[in-house]
């Protein structure tokens, strides 16, 4: 039984010698230990994989252990996953296909370790892809008038999927809070620029028009306001005078997928944290 | 006798063969030509190298006849740079050495082909510098009380030495519209952010408390406006949430130096044109 | 009407100059010109695009009249390409699907302007994807025995189909010399190393026992010799001591497929040009 | 009291909570803790950075204590590194200037904690360069004849001068065993290329000749096979067909001692660990 642990907790000494004893103590071997200390903050983070010998602990009896004697302790905010566990991801697009077509294709070969229960999107132009990959396509239209309702039913089919976390692959509507509050740090965005620079709508155009040297992809969780949650990967491809607004957008679709499936995988894996409005991405 | 011709004018047909034919008949060899239409602001950009048999033609000669045959035909805004003239550079700095040494090894080396006339700096921490590599070091406190009377003596200073242009090496002063006037797209700066991003003052700070995960450095040429004049170069280095102010600020460094010295490189081989506060940056 | 120009020949003075001249008497207007002189070669290679007025001037007589009056006196050799043809590229597999999946979405998006009349495999592993994209799917399986027999059927199926060009999208049979002779210059591969590092059999497994701390992938046109032809596109990614193999292979998959699909794109859009068993690529 | 602790030894369950627990009962609190398990070779691999109330335990104890209670049990090889001491490290140059340009400046910053006791080259062409930092700068020649006795005179001066580690900064003469053997793994150097491609002599000529698109250049320990110790640190940079051979070296130095820096602060901030011919590096 492998048993992955996600730990943070308030700053002090013999943390790591207490918990790296109790998984030792239950028979568990540690097969990675990565640990960070943000001293501004005082806070201790640390992601742990080990492997029990599956006779002699169960989940339950481990989990009640843990948190009786270290977590209450230390004060910490931890959740551990056993096995290989698959979480629930749900897509959201409007009209841009490469991010989807991307996360597609490494779902069905494998490379993805996710269950995608459906794709929902406020246009229907990329129902066909839904097809090619047969998975369920909602198109639910959001318009000034309907956006309340609209979100009713997309909160409804994340429930009745039992959904973990969404992707907006490249979703062109702005989530409520709603959504968010439900869904807080699960709601994975790509923004087409190195953020902070260009935040908000057509950051192509705007860094054209400041005739940058580089031009990047943000993956970020998406919290209250916008493109300015924390952020997750980046990446950054360099472009010259001879590129126009188009070459721009050309050159930003493979950031922007690669940039997108790197910061879904790190979620999917466990690998990250969030704290402070940033992230603490695990090795 | 090699001839650098520099041009833009209007975009229409026929420029290229218009010049291309008046260097042949001149007998001169093309052995590099670059050309860049903008197409939105109609502007032709061409660069172009060729070699001249020297007793054909003096440079005084070539000169007038292609303002009358070329340049008043097309409207040409050009320049025509012979040989292989060494423009003289000015330093001004602060109390930060990575750049400045990084410059000074580069010229030293007779890789960088330039007259370094002298150093300025509002400090005198860097005089040692001046005296390791033999190069005059003035030292021009900046207060807000002097700060008039101190560009009139940097002003004073670069007409003494009859500078062709500056480089900012990290100098921690704003220049003032005055020096900006005599050294139009002629004051190269180096900034520590991947620009527009974390403009002003403390940019690692901001990167840091922003939760980036990609630095980067900008060097452009100072315009009136802070830090948002026309780009030459910029790039980029990755960090993660191990990394303190102090550790984006050692990546920092890297990324500075070098990101300068290929700003400066490209301004002395005449490699660079601005317009509409961009720039085209020739191959 | 777009014309686009690619020449080579023996490097002398006035080619720009003349070949310019060509296109503006011809009613032509320049829109992009590059050239590049390969002074140890002694050859002289441009790129040139440019619109004609419809009317004026009929393909067929432009390259008449460019092949008499300029072709032949500087020994060009050379090719034009007019309009939005849509070069037809076959597909060759094996059992990786990544860089597969890649292509046809970019083709299915509009992002790759080619037709794509099958895809060929020695297996049938991928058959799925032929299906769920639309696109013909031959399994013609390669064995010690019946590769001879095999070639024959793969040459028959480009024949049948007018394919101008080959993209191996980690197919992993060694293709023969007659493929490649019908073929110069025309078949693409993807090898999955920095080459001419860990060329041949298992990359990411030699590359791991060296140590090394960055990896690449490399895109070249397919030549007699192994892993040894013009390379056309090379990437990097870092890794480090704790990427096991399959790490490796893992980041691999994203520089292949991005390091692939920009080859293509070169060769589509006609900026590639061999010479010397290297590449001149346009910009 | 600031101790940083280098450990490897077979992997077994427990190092993890037994050397924490060390640390914990003497009073250390941990700083930093990294680990690395080799599956394929066994070894656990462990950097630990803690600090120690001053007064609780000498240096002496604290080592004996580990060694008796720790160490012999798990039959670790293991060093700890107390407060800030500064190695002390031999340059050997030969003409090429940047990377002791680079390190120089680096060291007289303040930036790289070592200290320099001399230079040594095989030419006098660089000892205006020790003159300029005041550094002792020993020419030794180095011919076919004489390379055993300069050899006995390079070994006198690092043992008169108690040297920690030497730095190749491009020294162009083998190193021989001798050399190698008194110093095992703590001989730096820098070759400009990305090996494994291109080991030996001219790499930029061969990377050339091959038409690559990315050049590179690797900081590895020297052992006895030339160019196949250890890798510390590599990079790379895009190159072009517009690029010749003497691109190449301008782009690669850039590299080199941007590389080779990066490779000499992670050894000096013991960051370096060499197992199996490779390097654990740790973050």
């Amino acid at each position: 039984m492998k048993a992955t642990f996600l730990i943070h907790c308030p700053d002090q000494t013999g943390i790591i010698s207490t918990v790296t004893s109790f998984i030792q103590e239950n028979g568990g071997n540690i097969i990675y230990l990565d640990q960070h200390v943000d001293k501004e903050a005082g806070v201790f983070f640390m992601r742990l994989e080990s492997d029990f010998a599956d006779s002699q602990n169960s989940e339950t009896n481990l989990k009640d252990q843990f948190d009786k004697r270290i977590a209450r302790t230390y004060k910490m905010e931890w959740s551990v996953h056993f096995g290989d566990e698959k979480p629930r991801m749900a897509l959201f697009v409007s009209k841009y296909n490469h991010c989807l077509y991307d996360l597609l294709s490494r779902y069905y070969s494998g490379e993805l370790k996710v269950e995608i229960p459906f794709i929902v999107s406020n246009h229907d132009d990329l129902k066909y892809i839904g097809t090619q990959f047969d998975i369920p396509f909602y198109h639910i239209p959001v318009t000034k008038d309907n956006k309340a309702r609209a979100e009713t039913e997309q909160l409804q089919l994340l429930k009745d999927h039992s959904v973990d976390f969404i992707v907006l692959a490249r979703y062109m509507q702005i989530i409520s809070s709603t959504l968010i509050e439900e869904f807080p740090n699960k709601i994975i965005n790509i923004h087409h620029s190195f953020l902070p620079a260009f935040a908000g709508a057509k950051p192509y155009h705007a860094a054209f028009d400041r005739g940058v040297k580089i031009i990047g992809a943000t993956s970020h969780y998406v919290t209250e306001e916008l493109d300015a949650g924390p952020i997750i990967e980046q990446d950054t491809a360099r472009v010259s005078h001879v590129h126009k607004v188009h070459d721009f957008v050309d050159k930003g679709r493979d950031l922007e997928k690669i940039v997108l499936s790197r910061a879904v995988q790190l979620h999917v894996n466990r690998k990250t944290m969030v704290y402070n409005n940033k992230t603490v991405i695990f090795s």
